[in-house]
C-alpha cells in the first residue's frame, strides 16, 4: 500500500477509542454514520437522517407492537395545550412551566391564550377521559399515543440524548383501584424488558426514584437506567403512578360497582425512542463504528460484490431477493468503491451481516459471510442461505445481549465509605450503597452526593435489598441505613 | 318486537341519508364510530380515536412503502422553523404567513426570535439541501417525512377535513433539470393513483391548477380533486413543480458533469393522511354507516358468535388465529349485546366481512360470511376459510372501486351556457366547459364565477382536451376558449 493510498484509507476508517474519548466518539459517529445532522438553525432541534429514522421507524413498531397486543387504544391528541390544562394541576405545572415553549399568535392575531407545545400530554389526556370514562365497565382504560414532544432544555443539549424535540410514545392509563394501577406499573416495566432489554439488547436496571425526585405529580416514579461507557446513567422509560392526583384536578370518576362515583387511579409510561436509539448507539457501538441489534437495523445485510461483472450482480440480486422475501433488510452495494472501503463503511455504519460475493463463492455455490459483532468470517451454503442466515442474526442478537449485560454487571461496585465513593464514580461505576431514607428525610444527604461528589441517587431496586453487613450505615451521615440504594453520575 | 325494543333498536341502528343529509351524516357518524372527538379546547384540533388511528396508520404504511420502493429516503424535520427562512422566499412567507402559529417563548424567556409551527416544510428542508447536496452524484435527492403541520385557518374548521393540525407525508426532492423535476411530478401523481385509488379506492381527476391558484411559491401545482355527495371537491395530495425559485433562496446548488455550478429544479409533494381518510369515509360510508376498503380496515372481520357457548368461543378464537396467522386483522364480539346489536354495530364501523357462528354452522363445519359492501351472506367451507377470505376481500375492493369510480364519472357534466352553470352545480356536478386561459388573462373570469356562483376552477387536465364545440368559447366571457376547465364547489 503506497502512502497516499494509506492515508485515504485512515480517511475511510472510523476508528476512535470510544472507552477513552467517549464524547468525541459520540459526536463523531452521529456525523459519519449521517445518523442526524445538528447544524439546523434552532438550537437543540436536530435533523433526524434516513439511518436513524429507519432504526427508529423500528423501535416504534416492536414497542407499538407490545403495547396493542397488551390491549393499549392508539391516539392522536392535539400538539397543543392550553394554558389553563397545565395550571389545573400544580405540582406538574410547578414541574414543567419553566420547559415550555409557547404559542401565543396565529398569523398576526395574539391569541386569546396561551398554548403549550406539549411537553408531556397528562392535562390533555386527562382531560378528554374525564368525557369518555363513566363505568367501572369501562376500566381498565389503556391509551397510548406515538408523538413528539417539546421540552425549553436549560441544560446542555445533546443529539439524542437531550434535545429541545424528541420522539416518543406516551402510555396513560385508567384504573378502578390503586392495586390496580400498582399492576399496570408492573406491567409497563415488563413491556419496557420485552422491548429494551430482549429486541434492542440494552440492559438496564429499574429503580423506583426517591421521592425528591419524582415525576411532577406523581406518587411514585420508576425509571430504567442505562449506563453509558463514561460511566454516566441514560433515564429510559420511566411509569409513574399517578395515583388520584390528575383524576381529582380533572375530574376523572368511574361509576363503580356499588353504584358510587369515585376517582379513578392514574398511571403513565414513557419510553422516549430517540434516546432509546441513543443508548443503541452508545452500548452497542464500538471503536469501528455503530453495531445495530438484528431487528432493528435499518439494513440487516449488506451484500457486496467483490467484482461487478454481470454474473455476480444477477447473483447478489438473486440472494437480495430471497432475503426480502423472509423480511430482511438488504441492501447491495454497487458503488464504486474498493471491496476494502465497502467492508469499512457498512461495518461503521452497524450492519450485522456482511455477504461477500466473488468468483470463488459463485463457483462453489457459496457465500463468505461476515459477522460484525465477532469480527469474523464463516462460509454458507447457498442452498441454506435463509437458514442459515437466519441462525447466524439469533446467535448476532445473542452475543449483543450477553456482552452488554456483562458489562453492565461488572459496573456495579459495592461501597461503604464516603471517601471512596468519587473514586468508584470516577472509575465509571454505579455505586450500590447503604442510605437512611428515600423520603424526605434523606434528601439532606442526596444534596451532599450532588454538591460535593456531582452524582445522584437513582433510587432503590425493586425487590428489597436488604441493608445488612457493611451496607448498614447511611453513605453520608453514617447512620442507619434503612435502603440500599444506587449512585451514579448523568448528563 | 316490543315497543321499547323497537326503541332500542333505533338507537342502535346509525341510519341517517347520507345524500340528503351530508352534513349531518359526517358529523354524526365521526361521533358514533368514535373516530374523533371534536370536544378538546383547543378551536380546531381534535382527538383522533383508535379507530381513525389504526386506518391512519395502515394508510402511511402504504404511502411509505410505495415512497420508499421509488427511492425516497425517511427524515424528521424540527416542528419549528425560525421566522428568517420563511422570510427568504417572497411569494412562500406571503402566501403562508397568516396562517402561521408562532412560538414566542421559552419558559417565561422570550425567544431572540419567533418560530413557526411549521405549516408546510419547504424553507427547513431546503437549507439543509443546500449542506447536503454538492454534485449531480447526488441528484437525485428524494426524501419525505411523516408529520404533523399546523395552519391557523380562518375558515370554518371541519374535523379531518380542515383542522388546524393535520396529519400528512411531505416529499421533497432535488433535480439536475427541468424535465427531471417534471418527471418527478408525474412519478407523484402516479404514487396517488397506487395509493388513494388502488388501495384506498379513491376516485379522483389530477388537475394543473390556474396560475392564480399555485402553491406559494411554486412554478406549476397539481392536485388530485376528490367529489364528496354534496358535490364539493376535496383538494387531495397536491405535486407542485417548484422549478428554481427556492433553490435560489437557500443556495442550493450541484456541480454538474461540466464542473459548472448550478441551481437545482426542486419539487414537493403533499398527501395529507387525515384528509385523505375523510374523503374514504365520505366517499365510501352508506346510510348504515362506515365502508372501509379492505387493507386499511382498523379490523378486517368481525367474528359475532351467534350462541355464546365454549365451544363456539373455541372456534371462535381458532378461526381468528388463523386469520391473523394471514396479516387479518380480527375482532371477536364476545360483549353482552345480540347478535343482531352486534351486526348493526360493526356494519356501522365499516368492517368488510363479518363471520357468523352458531350452533349450525359449528355441525356443518361452514362459517356465514356477511359482506358489508353488497349487504349479502354467503356460505363458506371451513377448511377452505382462507381462500375464501381472501377471495371475497378482493371481489369487495374491486367492487368498492368500481363504484365510486361510476359515482364519479357520472358527475361530470358538460355544460356551455353560463346560466346553465349553477343548476349544474346545484345537482352535485362537476362541470367541463371551455374556458378562456388559465393564465393572468383568465383571473377576472374566474373571480366572477367565484364570486357569482361561489364556485372554483378547479384547472384542467393534463391531457390536453381541445376546446371544440359548443365548448368553444369561455363560459364566462364568451371570448375563444383556449381551455376545457373543470369548474366545482369547495368547503
Amino acid at each position: 500500500m503506497t502512502k497516499k493510498e494509506k492515508a485515504g484509507e485512515d480517511k475511510i476508517i472510523f476508528n476512535i477509542d470510544k472507552e477513552k474519548n467517549f464524547s468525541e466518539w459520540f459526536t463523531e459517529i452521529i456525523k459519519k454514520a449521517e445518523l442526524a445532522d445538528i447544524r439546523y438553525n434552532v438550537k437543540g432541534f436536530l435533523v433526524f437522517q434516513p439511518w436513524s429514522v429507519l432504526a427508529m421507524e423500528k423501535m416504534y413498531k416492536f414497542i407499538e407492537k407490545v403495547l396493542r397486543r397488551k390491549g393499549h387504544k392508539p391516539y392522536f391528541f392535539p400538539t397543543l395545550i392550553p394554558e389553563k390544562n397545565f395550571k389545573l394541576e400544580k405540582e406538574h405545572v410547578a414541574g414543567f412551566e419553566p420547559e415550555v415553549f409557547w404559542v401565543t399568535h396565529g398569523g398576526t392575531t395574539k391569541l386569546t391564550e396561551k398554548l403549550a407545545l406539549r411537553p408531556t400530554s397528562e392535562t390533555a389526556f386527562y382531560q378528554m377521559f374525564s368525557l369518555w370514562i363513566r363505568s367501572y365497565k369501562d376500566l381498565p382504560f389503556k391509551t397510548y399515543q406515538r408523538a413528539n414532544v417539546f421540552r425549553y432544555e436549560t441544560k446542555a443539549t445533546r443529539p439524542f440524548l437531550r434535545s429541545r424535540e424528541f420522539y416518543w410514545i406516551e402510555s396513560h392509563c385508567a384504573h378502578t383501584t390503586l392495586k390496580d394501577a400498582e399492576k399496570q406499573v408492573k406491567e409497563d416495566m415488563e413491556t419496557t424488558k420485552e422491548t429494551l432489554h430482549d429486541i434492542f439488547c440494552l440492559p438496564f436496571i429499574f429503580f423506583e426514584r426517591p421521592q425528591w425526585d419524582k415525576f411532577a405529580g406523581a406518587e411514585k416514579t420508576f425509571a430504567a437506567d442505562v449506563l453509558n461507557p463514561d460511566g454516566k446513567i441514560v433515564q429510559q422509560p420511566s411509569t409513574h403512578l399517578l395515583g388520584q392526583s390528575f383524576s381529582k384536578s380533572f375530574d376523572v370518576k368511574f361509576k363503580d360497582k356499588d353504584e358510587k362515583e369515585k376517582y379513578c387511579y392514574l398511571t403513565c409510561y414513557g419510553p422516549a425512542i430517540s434516546r432509546i436509539f441513543a443508548s443503541v448507539i452508545i452500548v452497542h457501538g464500538d471503536n469501528k463504528g455503530l453495531k445495530f441489534p438484528w431487528k432493528i437495523a435499518p439494513k440487516q445485510v449488506v451484500i457486496v460484490p467483490i467484482m461487478q461483472n454481470k454474473e455476480v450482480i444477477k447473483k447478489a440480486e438473486e440472494i437480495k431477493q430471497k432475503l426480502e422475501e423472509n423480511n430482511i433488510d438488504v441492501e447491495i452495494d454497487l458503488t464504486d468503491r474498493r471491496p476494502g472501503e465497502k467492508f469499512y463503511f457498512w461495518e461503521m455504519k452497524g450492519v450485522p451481516l456482511r455477504i461477500e460475493l466473488g468468483k470463488k463463492e459463485l463457483k462453489n455455490k457459496e457465500l463468505t459471510v461476515y459477522r460484525r459483532d465477532i469480527n469474523k468470517k464463516t462460509t454458507i451454503k447457498e442452498k441454506n442461505l435463509i437458514e442459515k442466515i437466519k441462525k447466524l442474526a439469533k446467535d448476532y442478537d445473542k452475543n449483543l445481549i450477553k456482552k452488554a449485560d456483562s458489562v453492565f454487571e461488572n459496573r456495579i461496585e459495592n461501597v461503604d465509605k464516603k471517601e471512596d465513593l468519587k473514586t468508584a464514580l470516577e472509575a465509571g461505576k454505579i455505586v450500590r450503597c447503604g442510605f437512611c431514607s428515600l423520603n424526605k428525610k434523606g434528601e439532606s444527604c442526596a444534596e451532599i452526593i450532588e454538591k460535593e461528589i456531582k452524582a445522584k441517587v437513582r433510587g432503590k431496586k425493586l425487590i428489597k435489598e436488604k441493608p445488612l453487613g457493611k451496607l448498614n450505615k447511611c453513605i453520608i451521615c453514617g447512620k442507619k441505613a434503612n435502603e440500599v440504594v444506587y449512585i451514579a453520575r448523568e448528563y
